[in-house]
């Protein structure tokens, strides 16, 4: 029934020619930024959560052999309860445990998972079918209705969760279930007559199955991802017929359109990113794969022309994306609003995701930028400092009405970031034959296959707090390859020196990689020294929210003004534009953080009489700001932030 | 089963002693601003706007004998269809139509209100109870949920639907209906025993209440009416044993908070405007009538409170109020967003209802300028030039996504816009024995009845597009008396002359009107001349999205920039604090308007070269702008508008 499995191997191994990620548990931070992020994630967020998936009835919907519990989350006006997809839910926090378990042993956790598995081995169906939903609450139902209700989508990260566990444990029953379930699913769907010509209205099931298909190289599971991927959007759409056989009118859809599933035109001719932004980030993530599995050059170029149009007219500052509560998305070009800024973690955390596949196939630093800006800011700033706390929405302006929660009404954000975070080493190396990537820096430790080089390395860096790098290498033999350095491109000046002697830039970077090739030896130290003042940010004019407002960046790190921090609400004050702003480590903000000051002016309230409105402005007089990263806004007194600081 | 009635005599008769509206049809509009809009109103909106009802299935629900059809609108998650309150549509539409008909008899659209009066009497139940959705659908659901389901707000707008027709008719086939509905309810609740101590959670029987009081004099009528607003709020809260009694438990309460409609603590205790907007204002409107009819000095506290709460703190430029989407109202203080304003026109329209209903027992210009800002602007926006197209939402700033609609899935707003302005000469004066005030200018002849002293007026002038009033007087016998004339609240520096004579104005000012007691004799001649320059004005420091920037106000009328007559989104200029802004009348701007032009800079987008941030600001280059009245928004080529400026 499943395909013949063996251990994988590294990646490296078997992508000899082409780059691939060096796997996360190669990759062992060592103290400092990420190691206590990582820390904090593995020892607490990752149990709670366990946690919170009990106390709230997420694996109740596993009791297979009880009666269903009544519904705890009404239908929508769409007709999906946030119960549809419980099941994405624990598959997440599945897949988040096991990139730990990868690291270090933990027997209850272990035990936790083979808890849910046994579940839904006893529960899936005997032709394959596997959705705690459908087959408790409406068996008759299932596959009736793909525009709505998320069938493959919680299949998808089920099957991401079972790859992850199969990586970390080399147990297979997980596997197995899944391999039924994704069998099933081919069965069901295709172009073949006899089979459903449908595809899932949200997005996940298609890189899911280019995962499974990178463990099992089994060719029918990268087919049902490329028949999924080129179904997409095809005229007439199956969402129309589907509704028909339901006897619904097609008209009264409630998104309206199907861009809000980015459903609206085939994949290929898509130019600009709509609809929901989850859906979209995941949908380029497969389509990325998709790209470098089936050497597809036109898939390639879409994704390259809506990697534009997202960054040069639809990204927060953060990284955040998707400005929209309504459609959870995109509205139009330079629509960045602040305090309703949507930006729904997931979104960051998927850009990162989709970023990152994208510099595999084309090493070009503005992907791995923009994977950078979400891990330092978007997307971290949907995990509080505790690591239990979470944002769904993450906003660049506030007057303190929001506060991060314990549990949400639809928890997706949490297990997100806690995948990202539990599996972050492997975002910081890739590797080929004879060639090593550096994407991201951070101290930690490194063990690299390079095909036929094995290379131990070390970083030790304070970054994101500081722009000096040292990268110690370490060789049995001698060897000649490639070292590729990205030079972020937040960064205006920097030098590179190996073993002290300082190399000429010159004409040695491209797309943002610094390519250094030499024969290496064990003890060879590489130094970087990326200059990292404090920067003022100015957006394109069509975004008139920003209008007259400076975001201050350092490095990679974006900040923010807190009430907390000054008193005031940060919404009266004016930076100037051309005054100093000092940087400092500060070792009590939330275990230590460089923090911004300098002089700007406060309106005054006090001489405003009575009435909202007069024929002055405001008076002024000078005042101190501090700012703190983004990342950590909101993990101490409730108050105002913003992100966009009025200039004058 | 009725209280005894007479024709009614005018108001002043009834309220010697009192300062009560002249009613509506003893003023006349002549060429000009409101004349204009009036008639646009009675020969389009009002013919159009009961077409609409009949396409959209809402007079459907009046075919009793018949059985429902399909639900068109479905359930919310609140458990309200839009169908539940259909019959405030009508309702509202009745009372609009009846105000045209004192004025201009109208036989086709008397035999329209005559057929949904017949439907309704047929449809009334034995025992005095009407509304068409629970008769219809679910007789045993009537009563068990005030808190969701607006029975009585319904069955107020169709009480007032049918005094506004009685007056204009005399017919009372619709009055005796009501009254009949009107017994029912006083039977069912109260605080005797075996009464329930319910109140709606949308108010509006409570003003509706007191108009009926107003003509039949019943002291039921009135004793209602303050049962039910000394009720709202008290604990424990009547809407928690509702939900237990429905076997829901309260906290399940989709607003979760009582103050979503003024309920959560007794009216004479609140003292900041919350929840829905419109629902605040049809209260406070009904505690307005209260204080006065009860002679309750503690209502009008509260309002006072009230009101000065709202409009120092909570009040749009526009008088717009109720920034936000979800609870279609208020969130905290200074929270004034300009493109998610949710500024419902129903909102405006009863802010209008308020002020008006405040200024009758305390004389004081802050009311009846902020009937004023809402009649120019924020109201007006509601609906388009043609009469036939509305706003629901009036938003202060757009990028073209907001369009005027020809009917709404929610259509509550555009009856009422039509019932204010069908009725709009109700509040230009208002008098008691001796006493005349003047609260709005506007070119009109009027017929007013002060007790013993009848008049008639002639107000000449180019208001609100000029300052300069002429106001003729036309008495048979010269007759000592007061004339009370505001000095509207934007207007710094005016001049009043008698037959050519400058007054001294000092000393005569109180609370904004002027106040002039001489014997006057017929042909005499007051001319007023209020400055009317550009006025720039700022809004407090706290208000955070309009930091720096700037709004254009002539006279009472609020300007915007539409990207239609500057040919880029108005959102990258940048107003000078000190260039020249020049007001002229442009004849071809859809009937007519004064318009704002000067020299501004323009943020040049064409040396942005990739990308949407970049280290220095953009570079700026002089342009020439126009402004045009708010209220006539929407009415041209779909695009940007704005009406907070930036100013640098």
């Amino acid at each position: 029934m499943s395909s013949s499995l063996k251990k994988p191997a590294t990646d490296v191994a078997r992508h000899f020619d082409r780059l691939v990620p060096i796997e996360h548990h190669h990759v062992n931070f060592q103290d400092g930024f990420w190691k206590s992020w990582s820390e904090t994630v593995r020892k607490t967020t990752v149990p709670t959560q366990h946690m919170r998936l009990g106390e709230e009835g997420f694996l109740e919907v596993l009791d297979f052999d009880k009666p269903p519990a009544p519904l705890a989350r009404p239908i929508q006006p769409s007709g999906l309860s946030m119960q549809h997809f419980f099941d994405s839910d624990f598959g997440k926090w599945i897949e988040a445990a096991s990139y730990t378990l990868k690291n270090t042993a933990n027997a209850e956790l272990e035990a936790q998972i083979d808890a849910i598995v046994e579940k839904l081995e006893q529960g899936q169906m005997e032709d394959g079918y596997l959705n705690s939903w459908f087959i408790r609450r409406e068996p008759d139902k299932r596959w009736t209705n793909l525009r709505d209700l998320h069938e493959m989508y919680s299949m998808g990260h089920l099957l991401e969760g079972a790859v992850a566990y199969y990586e970390a444990t080399g147990k297979r029953r997980f596997l197995d279930v899944m391999i039924r379930a994704v069998d099933h699913i081919g069965a069901t769907f295709g172009s073949e007559p006899g089979q459903l010509r449908g595809y899932d209205a949200h997005e996940e099931i298609e890189l899911a199955l280019v995962k499974l298909y990178r463990i099992t190289k089994d060719p029918r599971h990268l087919k049902l991802a490329t028949y999924f991927i080129n179904e997409r959007g095809q005229i007439p759409s199956y969402y129309d017929e589907e509704a028909r056989l339901r006897g619904e009118d097609p008209a009264d859809y409630v998104y309206k359109t199907y861009a809000y599933s980015q459903a609206h035109r085939p994949v290929r001719e898509q130019s600009q990113v709509v609809g929901h932004a989850v859906r979209a980030m995941y949908l380029f993530s497969a389509m990325t794969d998709l790209a470098h599995e089936n050497d597809d050059p036109t898939l390639k170029q879409a994704c390259d022309r809506l990697f534009d149009n997202l960054t040069s007219r639809q990204l927060y500052v953060t990284g955040g994306l998707g400005p929209s509560a309504s459609n959870e998305g995109f509205t139009r070009e330079y629509d960045l609003p602040n305090e309703t800024a949507y930006a729904e973690t997931c979104a960051a955390v998927a850009l990162g995701f989709w970023s990152h596949r994208m510099a595999q196939i084309d090493l070009d630093a503005k992907f791995t930028d923009a994977l950078e800006t979400v891990l330092f800011n978007g997307a971290l700033s949907g995990i509080s400092r505790d690591g239990e706390h979470y944002f769904y929405e993450n906003v660049l302006e506030s007057h303190g009405q929001h506060r991060r929660w314990k549990w949400h009404y639809c928890p997706c954000c949490p297990t997100n970031i806690a995948r990202m975070i539990t599996s972050l080493g492997q975002y910081f190396y890739s590797g080929k034959a004879e060639e090593l990537a550096v994407h991201l820096y951070g101290a930690n430790t490194a063990e690299l296959d390079l095909g036929n080089t094995y290379l131990r390395l070390k970083q030790e860096t304070l970054y994101p707090w500081d722009g000096d790098v040292r990268i110690q290498l370490g060789l049995t033999w001698q060897a000649e390859f490639s070292i590729r350095l990205r030079i972020p491109g937040w960064c205006r000046s920097w030098t590179i020196s190996i073993n002290g002697v300082p190399l000429d830039a010159d004409g040695i970077v491209e797309k943002g990689y610094a390519t250094i090739r030499r024969s290496w030896a064990d003890g060879d130290e590489i130094r970087l020294s990326f200059d990292m003042p404090v920067e003022r940010l100015y957006a394109h004019p069509a975004v008139g929210e920003d209008a007259d407002r400076v975001a201050l960046k350092r490095g990679p790190v974006v900040y923010c003004i807190e009430e907390t921090d000054i008193g005031m609400e940060p919404q009266r004050l004016r930076l100037s534009a051309s005054g100093l702003i000092e940087a400092r480590f500060d070792q009590e903000l939330l275990g230590g953080a460089v923090v911004l000051e300098g002089e700007a002016m406060e309106a005054q309230v006090e001489d405003w009489k009575a009435g909202l409105y007069r024929n002055s402005p405001a008076a002024f007089r000078p005042r101190r700001f501090k700012a703190i990263p983004y990342h950590l806004w909101a993990n101490r007194d409730a108050g105002a932030m913003q992100v966009w600081l009025a200039e004058r």
